[in-house]
Formats: structure tokens, sequence, C-alpha cells
């Protein structure tokens, strides 16, 4: 797995996708590592201030070509979007081969390798750059026999109603209040974003189906020797999508305790037409397919309310834990410290 | 997708690990196609009768090299073993090698490529030898946006208490039921074994996990037309290793019926030491998932119980239907007429 963390001038491109929820990869690059950004490329929102799409997007500029972002010596292109189906979008090619001419190094977590594309990758190969798919996992090759049900260190992992519903934020989150209340606590990420911002992992949506458990198993292993880890969730057990990859990291990673991840007020799934469950339904549904393999708990919920008023924000909080009889809280609003407090005590930290 | 059906002349390698569940390939690859098998090949149990391993051998002699099957005209050598994590036996190579130096064939439903394995690779190449890796999926990126429910083809989906209990040919035996009695039926291969059987199909557990409901999706696509399809089923729901690939064919082929398979008295899971959950729990457990999706209910019960004897037999399967309400046969020992009688009435076509 190489190392994204070097990279400390970046450009972000999301060209004609900025926004919270459509450059889902843009908005937690930048939220997490917004000091190794010095611009954003989308030629649709040139000049426009960053505060209009993403209020954590701390003054960045927004260029409209990779030319105009060069006097901020880039030292890396990052492709910022993670669209359904993982392909590249057709008008951001010539920002890619742009960059490429201008010495900046790739970065995609798209599944279409952009080092196997014919004229991205001749180009880079002829100007001696090198593309990182964040995504590619080599060959990996490894069933999942619930072995890290025996690894010493407790795993939490978040689960979701959805897609996009910010499984990842609560992990990383999550990781950090923990870190914070004097746990040993480690991040495991798992998708193309979360190894973007913590430089390692390995995006189990894109290794051999049959292998999905075994990436879980494997990802869980490298940090046996932390006392808890966060496991960045992916999909939904409820999205037609993405509902295998889902209960291969459920089963594989094994975990003592899940926190549970909703966007209030979302009756369709992220992309499609299928209808969301309702949450406690959820709920029920996940804790028993865990058991089937390592049984755990729901300890609590991570209420997504990035589109809310804080008054509605609060009402949608508060009627989710009455729902469901558990902690309730939006991590970016309230902080992490009643999950903490569950988690210490379901998981004997307290 | 390329077909096996032209392969008149097969020689099945099993070499050390010819048996029921052993060489699971072989097993079935003889079953549903033993007029093609000129020959098993198994230095271990060279000479000895067939029926020892498997009691529809047809007296297929069992060889012990290649060269000793070259009298009998074999046209292509297929690797008889369905192995967990779908790597080559070390003591297959020799094998493979001797077939493609005397200008067979090569058939394999292994998850390593045996096209792209420098030695046997390279030697197909220079002796201009084809090999057939048939779980290949090539470039698949389709994700499941559950449009499969919305096709005029009625889709029933055999699904298992664990894997290796009897789910390919549960729906091959009631495709040729089906077809008996009247319904325009067709039998959809998931898996490396269904399509050496059936000449087309995917195996879903091979493409990219982000894909396994899209590919499920496909497959039921290509039979859009028919009255009825029997889909393969893959895995277990609580099987570590496979659940992710049980769930994403579940979701993606939005069966309107389901069949569940079980083999009474096994408490673990096959190749690991997980236990295996009740049947009647298992049985709730897969409608309430498939309910997130499209709902649907199993309407029929296939119990293995290939290593019983006749009364034992009778017992468990009598029990089975006890503990849940559901018709039960075993389709090997008593045919699919109460299965084909069940999903007519919950289909609509009785």
């Amino acid at each position: 797995m190489q190392k994204l963390s070097r990279h400390r001038r970046m450009v972000v491109l999301t060209e004609g996708q900025l926004g919270l929820f459509g450059a889902k990869t843009a908005a937690s690059v930048i939220r997490y590592r917004h000091q190794d950004v010095v611009a954003v490329l989308d030629s649709e929102r040139r000049g426009e201030p960053m505060a209009k799409f993403l209020p954590w997007g701390h003054d960045i500029p927004i260029v409209g070509s990779v030319e105009e972002a060069l006097p901020l010596a880039p030292d890396a292109l990052l492709v910022g979007i993670a669209p359904m189906g993982g392909q590249l979008p057709q008008r951001m090619r010539a920002h890619l081969i742009a960059a490429i001419e201008a010495g900046l190094e790739v970065v995609s977590g798209l599944h279409s390798a952009l080092a196997g594309d014919g004229q991205i990758g001749q180009s880079a190969r002829q100007r001696g750059v090198r593309i990182w798919d964040v995504r590619e996992t080599g060959d990996f090759w490894q069933v999942s026999t619930a072995r890290a049900a025996t690894l010493p260190v407790k795993r939490v992992l978040t689960v979701g109603t959805d897609c996009v519903v910010g499984k990842m934020v609560a992990a990383l989150e999550l990781t950090e209040a923990a870190s914070t209340a004097g746990w040993d606590a480690s991040f495991v990420p798992t998708g193309q974003t979360g190894i973007m911002i913590a430089g390692w992992g390995m995006a189990v949506d894109r290794v051999i189906s049959d292998f999905v458990g075994g990436a879980a198993e494997w990802l869980v292993s490298q940090v046996a020797d932390r006392q808890v880890c966060f496991i960045e969730g992916q999909g939904s057990l409820g999205h037609p999508g993405y509902s295998g990859v889902a209960l291969g990291l459920l089963h594989g990673s094994c975990p003592d305790a899940l926190v549970m991840c909703h966007r209030p007020g979302r009756d369709r799934h992220h992309g499609i037409e299928a209808p969301v469950a309702l949450l406690a339904e959820q709920i029920e549904l996940t804790e028993a397919m865990a058991a089937l393999v390592h049984p755990c708990r729901v300890v609590g919920l991570c209420i997504n309310t990035a589109e809310m008023e804080p008054a509605q924000a609060r009402r949608a909080i508060d009627q989710a834990a009455d729902q469901t009889g558990l902690p309730a809280v939006d991590v970016l609003r309230d902080g992490c410290g009643p999950l903490i407090k569950a988690l210490g005590q379901a998981l004997g930290m307290a």
C-alpha cells in the first residue's frame, strides 16, 4: 500500500461536482487534510468562495485549470469524487492530462485504474509521473475464517442505514475522541477516501468478492496490538448495490460493538429507487446478521444532520434516541462523548 | 463467455482429492455431463472403480497420468476441484503441463487464472493450446440497482445454510423438473461448475465485490424472456468467508421465491470452526434480508442426505419439514415434485 501522506500541496479535482454530497472524497479530504490542499479545481466554480460549498473549506481557492494552480506549487492532483461504479467522468480527462504534463503526481480512488487507462497511463509514463490508484488491491486472495474474533484488539465498526451517511467520518471522529479519552485507538480505513486520509488501508469494495471478508480480516490484523480500533464501514445491508460488501465487512472484521450511522428523512437509497428500511428494523437485522458469526450490539447512533437547521437537527437526533433507546449524536455538532461512554461500558474499558 | 459445451471427451483431474465432497467440481461435472467424460485422472486412485467414490460414476476409468488417458482420444483436461481460496494445488501442476504438451485444452474454474500462470501460460502459448479460465469475468463494472425486480421472468434462488450443501444441484434438478412440468424454465449458472455444466454464466464470486449484485442482475437479465429461472446460489449468509457473495446474489437477483438447501447434522461451517445457525433461524433471517430489497419467502427445502442411510435420510427430511412447516425433499432421492407444486402456488403458475 503506497502512502499518500507525503503529499503536502494537493490540488483536489471536483470539476462540476463541488458540494457536500456531490464530491464526497473532496469534502472529506478537505475536512481532514485541509492543511495539505492548495486549491480545488472546478472550472464551473472558479473564483467562488469555498465556504459556499463546504463550511470547512478554509478559504482554499477554487481554480479553473491546472495552469492556474501552478503558482501555488502543487505536488499532486487528487481526483475528488467517488461516483457509483467508480468510472472517470469524461470531462475530468483534460485536467488529468494537463496535471501530468505539468509533472504533478495523480491520486485517484476510482474503480477504473488510471494507470491502466490508455491515454492517461501513457502520458504518465512518458512524463515519468506516478499515478497512485488508491483502490488497487493487487493480488489479494484471503478467505475469511472469522480469525479476527480471536485478536486482542477491541473492534468497533461503523455501519449505516444507507450509503453516504457518514460512516467514515464517524469512525475518524470516534478514533480521535477515543485517543483524547486516553485509549490507544486506531482508525482502520476500508475505502478510497479513508486511505487517502490515513495513508494506509485497503478498499474492500475493490477486492474479488470471494475475498471481501478476508480483506476485512487482514485490515484488522494490522492493528491487532492496539487497544481498540474503529473500522470504517462500507455500504449498507439494505442497499442492493453494496450490501455484499457491507456484510463481508461485518463478518470479516468480527466487531465487538457497532455504531449505526443514519441520515433522517432519506426514504430512498442513495442513487436508486429502493426504499430505506426503518432505523430500528435495520439495527435489529444488523445485530442478527452479526450474530451468525460473532455476536455484538449497536451501542450508539451517529445521526447525520448536515442538511438541517440546528433546531431541526436536535429534534431528529432526539427522535432517533427515543425510537431506539440508544445514545445518539451528530458527531460534527455534538462530539462523541456519549458514544465513547457507551463504548467504554460495552467493551469493558469504562 | 466462452462455451464449454463443445468439449465431448474430457479428462477430469482430481489428483488426490477424488470423492463426493473432496472434488466438488468433478462430482457435478460427472453427474451432469458423464457422457462427455472419458477418464478421471488421479494417480492415488489409478485403476480403482469409480463407483467407490461417486455412485453415478458410470464406470469411467481412473487413470494415473495424462499419457495413460491418450488412447481414449481426450480433447480437454478439466480441473475438477473448487478449493477454498481457489488456488492450484502444486501436485496438479505436472499433469497440467503434460496435458498441454499432449495438445489438450485446459478448463479451470480456479480463482487463480491458469492463463496468467507463468509456467502453464507459457507452455500453452508455445504449444498453441487454449486455456479456458471459466471464472474469469473480464471487466465487469455494473452496480445493482434492483432492476431485476422489474423483469418479467419469475426468479427462484437456491440459498443454503452453508457452503457445499447442494445449491447448484438443487437449481439444476428444479430446472429439469420445471421443464418436465411444462414450464419454460432456465438454469442460471453463477459459479464455475454451473458454468462448466451449462456452457454460459458468470462466476459472481470472482467479480469485484462492489459489483457482485450487478453480476446477479446481469445474469437474470440474460433469461428475462423465459417464464421462470432457477438461479444457482452461492455461499451462505452465515459463512464468514462467503456471506458477502451470498447477500449480493440475493439482493441483485431479486428472487420471487427461495428454496433453502441444508445438510442436517453439520454444526460447523464448511472449512472453518464457526457454528452453523439453526435451519428455522436461517430461513427467517434470509427472508428478512431479502425483504430489504424485494420481499420473498422460502417455499421449500432441499435436504442433502448424501452421506446417510435411507431410513436416517427419511427421518432427517421429515424432521426438517416438521421444524419449518415447509415441503422438504432430497431432490436426488425423492425428485422435485413437492417443490414444483409449492413454487407453482407461490409464483401463481399452478
